[in-house]
């Protein structure tokens, strides 16, 4: 399988001259043009708990699993540059794809996103086995001349700002979410950002890891948070059935909204609603306090504490 | 499981100022002290393809995952820096170990190879599901002002130089091999070598890889090929059963022995044979040649082809 999927991939991976020799050699030769940092992240999707392979389509799950690193990337503020892919297949099965064709598929839905956020692909491995489909992307990146966008930077005071609207993901934007890597390295050019995280695992535990990170803890204004149309489809959809949950509850602990969460100050934050520079929405959802945890807040001015509710790895 | 994993991560795995936010942010940030390429290799090692959890040490399995990584930076001559672990885990079954357990035995492996090439550990994804173990590595380098050793640098008349000796590595060495980092890292700086390769998947195949990079073929001397004790072993053990194959045999297509293959000068090799500069043998097993293909030579100075055995990836 491997010989025939890499003469695949030198017909269809565009040669890239910052990724030199990764499909010829032993690793691959990545240029920073000039800097002498670089970003890393990694993040591997399996069978039956990031997808189903039963049931979803090979072009998404590929896609899938370069973005959510992208949307790491994102979350540092720093600009994507380059992939290495490693993919375990399942051996031959009664009914399912055969593996040559299942990595070709998973490619063709991650190369276009490798395009459009110019990744260059530098080189992987892809073997099979006796299991389940299994992918891991490591993604590098280039910080801007401002630095790393860390979790740590927050201070009381500051605003918590969204993009996008939240909860839901799993009727479709799971597969199909841009990851904001153009909306971060915006806000980290024009303002001056303390703190960011990208919403993997659900607003309210997110939050509550950058309050963390930062020496304090967060207010989440329930009343204000954007609630994605599909959270709402949702809890239509879950009613009286023994999952039910509001539309509120979705946004805040749904995973994989892969939007960012951004820590400023009142006045920078004001001026980002105010000019309101992205494509999508930004909106103000809550603010960093010194009392440490994680708070909600409603209409009335009353605070609570909120349990940090998301979707926790097992 | 991750929450607690990363909490033993913290303790055990030290942090390096090369290598900022690993642990805590959603990507690292890795120092190329002052250049500007990286070099990046990935590996994934799957149960039942290249070790059997049953039976195997999961410590070794761990160091191995990383260190065939580390052979792959070798290759390349790049100095290693950084390496990013991802790890999914079968979940509890009867008898197995748990995976809190087990993921604590695969770093408690990796870790002391990690301390012994200066490889900082920037972070990674540990996960459980319904599979086998699966472990992937990427490994990231520096280069030397020399710049990347690669397959494609030979030139008919080039003599081929092995470090160490081959075969039977499936009685161990596959373990507990040391990568050559520090033999290709000296090779490098005091030779001028034209092309190298690790060999992975066996001397012929991979000595058949790098003739056809560089556009030639290649002749190996099949009397002077270093057999391992291994190699030897293992042909007395295989003896009347139905895989019996000669040392030589072994030392020619046995996987996994992590060794080096590089092609230099005739003057530069001599020099290289005669001054021995390494802690391990370098041995003159060939040399590349205009005709195309892979040929063996014996003492006679008979040439015939030699089919590119080896251990083929399926």
């Amino acid at each position: 399988m491997e010989l025939e999927f890499i003469d695949w991939l030198r017909a269809n991976v565009p040669t890239d001259p910052r990724a030199r020799l990764g499909l010829s050699d032993d690793a691959a030769v990545v240029s920073l043009s000039g800097r002498s940092d670089v970003v890393v992240t990694t993040d591997m999707l399996t069978d039956g708990v990031d997808f189903r392979l039963e049931v979803d389509d090979p072009n998404q799950i590929g896609r899938q699993a370069l973005a959510v690193n992208l949307s790491d990337l994102a979350a540092m503020a720093a600009s994507p540059l380059a992939a290495v892919i490693s993919v375990v297949l399942p051996r031959n099965r009664a009914g399912a794809r055969l593996p040559l064709s299942l990595a070709i598929a998973l490619y063709e839905g991650l190369l276009p996103l490798a395009r459009e956020f110019d990744v260059s692909i530098a080189g992987g491995d892809t073997n099979t086995y006796d299991g389940p489909l299994v992918i891991s992307v490591t993604a590098l990146g280039q910080l801007t001349p401002r630095g790393p966008l860390t979790r740590s930077g927050g201070r009381p005071g500051d605003w918590l700002l969204v993009t996008g609207s939240l909860g839901g993901s799993i009727l479709g934007h799971l597969f199909d979410f841009t990851p904001r890597v153009r909306e971060a390295l915006l806000l980290q050019e024009r303002y001056e950002l303390h703190a960011g995280i990208d919403l993997s695992d659900g607003l309210a535990i997110d939050c509550s890891r950058l309050a963390a990170a930062s020496g304090c803890g967060a207010v989440i204004f329930t009343d204000r948070v954007p609630i994605s149309a599909d959270a709402i489809r949702l809890t239509e959809q879950e009613k009286a059935t023994d999952r039910e949950a509001t539309a509120l509850e979705h946004a805040l602990s749904d995973g994989q909204d892969f939007e960012l969460l951004i820590a400023t100050s009142p006045g920078t934050a004001q001026e980002i609603l105010r000019s309101q520079p992205l494509d999508c929405p930004v909106t103000h959802v809550g603010e960093l306090v010194s009392q440490p945890g994680l708070w909600q807040q409603d209409q009335t001015g009353k605070r609570a504490p909120l349990k940090p509710i998301g979707w926790v790895h097992n």
